[in-house]
C-alpha cells in the first residue's frame, strides 16, 4: 500500500483522542469477561416487540413516505411530541420549531461545534467531562479550560475564575448522572451556576442523556429554563429507549435552530425517517413513562449490589461517588494505586473497565476510575466487584 | 428573543450556501404543483414489502443486538456484502475492511472534510457540480477550482493547468450520471483523467450514486480501479433502495478508513443498526439486480418522454444534455432567456424546477437550469413540458 502524503491531512487529525474505550471495548466483548467498561443500556430493557409492532405499522401504513427523503430538521410530529414532553415535564415552553432531530446527542455536539467553534476558541469543559465531547471538539481544535466536578455539581469559584476574561464561548454541561462520575448539580448549584452565568455572553451546551433516569424519579430543573436563549438542551432515545437507531434531538431558540440546521443538511441531509418514525409511533402508542419507571428500578437495584460489593469489599479508602441515576459510578483510589495498572491486573482475572484518565481534558487523574453498573446482572457484579476488592487488598 | 452576539458564531456559518432549492421544495410539495425541481427516486420503485418483511425478521430474530450500539465502521456483514459486489460488478479487489458505512454519501463528504480539509485548502470541483459538495465543503473554508465538465466528462486541457502548481489536494468528481447534469465520463476521458493525476499527490473523491442507474446497463470503470490508493469512492443505497433509510459507504485504503472511522465515531458515533441491519437483509434475501433492471426501465422511459416533448415544444436553439442514466437534464437556454426568469413565470403555470446557478462555485451560467424526470409521471412530464415550451416561444 503506498502511504498518502501526510500533508493532505487536515490539522484537525492530531486533535482528536483516540478512544481507549474503543480498544477496551474489543476486549469487553470476548467471552467470559465481565466488562464495567461500557457505557451501554441493558439490552433485557429494549422494547422489542413494541418497536417491531411500530415498524410493520408504518411499513404498512405509510411505507412510501418513510423511505423517500425528509426534512433536514427532522420528522415534524416527533419533534412536536419531543417539545410537548418537555413542556409537560420540564415545565419549558417550547414547539416543534425549538427542536432539530440528530443522530444521537453525539451529532449534536458536532452541528454545534460547526455552528460556533473556530479553532482556538475557548471551551470550558467539566472535569472530568464525556469522552466523546472531547472527540468531537478536538475536531474543531478548541482550546479547553476546566471546572471540577464534585458529586453536587460545579466548583463555583473555579467558574467564576475560568469566566473572568470574557473568552469562553461555549459550556459544555452535562448536569444529570454525568458520564463519567454520575454526579448530579444540586438545585443550589444551578442557580449559582446561572446567576454566575448571567453576566456573560457564552452559550451553555446542556447535555442531558441520562436525566430521566433518576432513580427517585425527582427532576431538577434544567439550564434551559432559566437561561433558554444561551442555552442548547440536547436530549436522546439512546438511554430510555434504543442507543441503536440513532435518534436525538437538539432544543434551542429558532435563530440557533435554524443555523444548526444548515449545518445538519450540509452535514448528512437528514436522520433517517424510520428510525424516527419508530419512534413516533412508540411514543403515541405505548407509554415511556412506565417503561422509564421500569429501568429506573432495575438499574437501582444494579446500583445497589454495586454499592454493597464497595463497602464490603473494597479497602475503606477507595472514594466513590453516589449516583442518584444513571448508568456510572466513579471511584478513586488512595495513592497507592494506578488504575491502568489495576486494569492490567483485572484483565488478567477477567474484568474490564475503563481508567479515568482518559475523561479529563489534560492533568489526568491516574487514581480514578468507571465503573458501569447497567449492563451488568446483579450476580456477575458481585463476583466481579470481589475480585477487585482482592486485587486491590493485596 | 434575546438576538446572540455574532461574534458567538464559526467564521464557516458564512461559507455554506442556502439551499435555493429547499426553498423551491417547499413550492412543489404544495398540491397541484408540477415539480421538476427534487432530486427524488421515484417511490413507486421503493421495495416496501421487502424491507417491511426484513424488519420483522430482524426484530424477531435478532431485536436487543439491533437495538443496542453498534461500530463505528458499520455493520460488517453489510460492510462484506458491499465490498463483495463491487469485487464483481467493477472487477475491484475489496474486503470489508476498506468500507465505512455512512448515513448516505453527504456524511462521507462530510467525514471527508474532516479528515482533509484544512480552511483555504484547494478543492477542484466539476463545472457545474453537485450543490450537496458545495454546501459541506463550504463547512470546511476550502477555496475553489473549477473544471468543465461537459456531456462526455471533463476538459482534459483544464484541469492540466488547474493542477500544474500542485496546490490541489482534493478532487470532487461525479463521473456517472451527474447532478445536476446528468453527463457521464467517456472511459476515453476517465483514462486521460487517471493518466493526467498520475503524477500528482492529490486525492480524488468519486462520488457515485447513480452509476448502476446506467439505462443501457453499461458500467465503465471508475476512476478508484486505476488509483486505489488515492482514490475515495462513494456509494448510496439512497437512489437504488432507498434514501429516507440514510444509509451510504465509503471505499477507500485502510489507512485513510482508519482516519475516516475516527471521525465517523466523533460525529455520531455510527449509522442505525436498523437500517444497515435491514439493508443488509434486503440484499442477501432478494435480487437488487433485478430491481435495478426495474429502475433502469421506467427511468429511461421517463427520460424518452422528456426528450420528446424538449422536441416537439421547446425552441430549437435550446441546449440540452442526452443522460444515458440517472434522474436528470440539463438544460441551456439560448441568451434571451434567463433561468430565473423563466421559473418566476413558470410558477404562476404550476411548475418548478431548480435554475442552474445555484450549482457552480462561481461565475453562475444564468442560462441554465436542472430538470429531474425520475420522481414525475410520463402524463404530467409532457404536459408541463408543453407549458415550459410555450413560456419559452413567446
Amino acid at each position: 500500500m503506498n502511504t498518502l502524503n501526510n500533508q493532505l491531512f487536515a490539522d484537525r487529525v492530531n486533535h482528536v483522542p483516540k478512544s481507549f474505550i474503543r480498544e477496551i471495548l474489543k476486549v469487553a466483548s470476548m467471552p467470559d469477561i465481565t466488562s464495567f467498561a461500557g457505557g451501554l443500556p441493558n439490552p433485557l430493557l429494549f422494547p422489542v416487540n413494541e418497536l417491531s409492532k411500530c415498524a410493520e405499522k408504518l411499513f404498512r401504513e405509510r411505507g412510501v413516505e418513510v423511505l423517500q427523503y425528509g426534512a433536514s430538521e427532522g420528522y415534524y410530529p416527533l419533534r412536536e411530541i419531543i417539545a410537548n414532553r418537555y413542556n409537560e415535564k420540564q415545565n419549558l415552553n417550547i414547539t416543534a420549531e425549538n427542536i432539530l432531530i440528530t443522530n444521537g446527542s453525539q451529532q449534536a455536539l458536532d452541528l454545534i461545534g460547526k455552528v460556533f467553534i473556530n479553532p482556538g476558541d475557548e471551551v470550558l469543559l467539566e472535569r472530568p467531562t464525556y469522552l466523546g465531547a472531547l472527540q468531537c471538539f478536538g475536531m474543531f481544535e478548541s482550546h479547553y479550560r476546566e471546572v471540577s466536578f464534585n458529586d453536587g455539581g460545579l466548583d463555583i469559584d473555579q467558574l467564576r475564575i475560568e469566566l473572568t476574561d470574557g473568552d469562553v464561548k461555549l459550556f459544555y454541561s452535562v448536569p444529570n448522572f454525568q458520564n463519567p462520575t454520575g454526579g448530579r448539580y444540586t438545585l443550589e448549584n444551578r442557580l449559582d451556576i446561572v446567576n454566575t452565568l448571567k453576566e456573560h455572553d457564552l452559550v451553555t451546551i446542556e447535555d442531558d442523556p441520562y436525566g430521566e433516569i433518576s432513580f427517585s424519579g425527582d427532576l431538577f430543573p434544567t439550564l434551559y429554563s432559566f437561561r433558554p436563549d444561551k442555552t442548547i438542551l440536547l436530549g436522546s432515545f439512546s438511554k430510555v429507549i434504543s442507543p441503536g437507531l440513532r435518534v436525538g434531538w437538539i432544543v434551542a431558540n429558532k435563530e440557533i435552530i435554524s443555523k444548526l440546521i444548515i449545518m445538519k443538511q450540509a452535514s448528512d441531509l437528514h436522520t433517517s425517517n424510520l428510525t424516527q418514525q419508530i419512534l413516533y409511533e412508540y411514543l403515541t402508542k405505548y407509554n415511556l413513562d412506565q417503561h422509564i419507571s421500569q429501568i429506573r428500578k432495575i438499574y437501582k437495584n444494579q446500583r445497589d449490589v454495586m454499592f454493597e460489593a464497595i463497602q464490603k469489599y473494597f479497602p475503606a479508602d477507595v472514594l466513590y461517588t453516589k449516583p442518584e441515576g444513571g448508568m456510572f459510578i466513579w471511584l478513586t483510589l488512595p495513592h497507592r494505586f494506578n488504575a491502568r495498572k489495576l486494569l492490567q491486573l483485572a484483565m488478567n482475572k477477567g474484568i474490564v473497565f475503563v481508567p479515568g484518565d482518559t475523561f479529563y481534558a489534560s492533568k489526568p487523574d491516574e487514581q480514578t476510575l468507571r465503573l458501569n453498573f447497567s449492563n451488568i446482572p446483579e450476580n456477575k457484579i458481585t463476583k466481579s466487584m470481589k475480585i477487585l476488592g482482592e486485587l486491590l487488598n493485596t
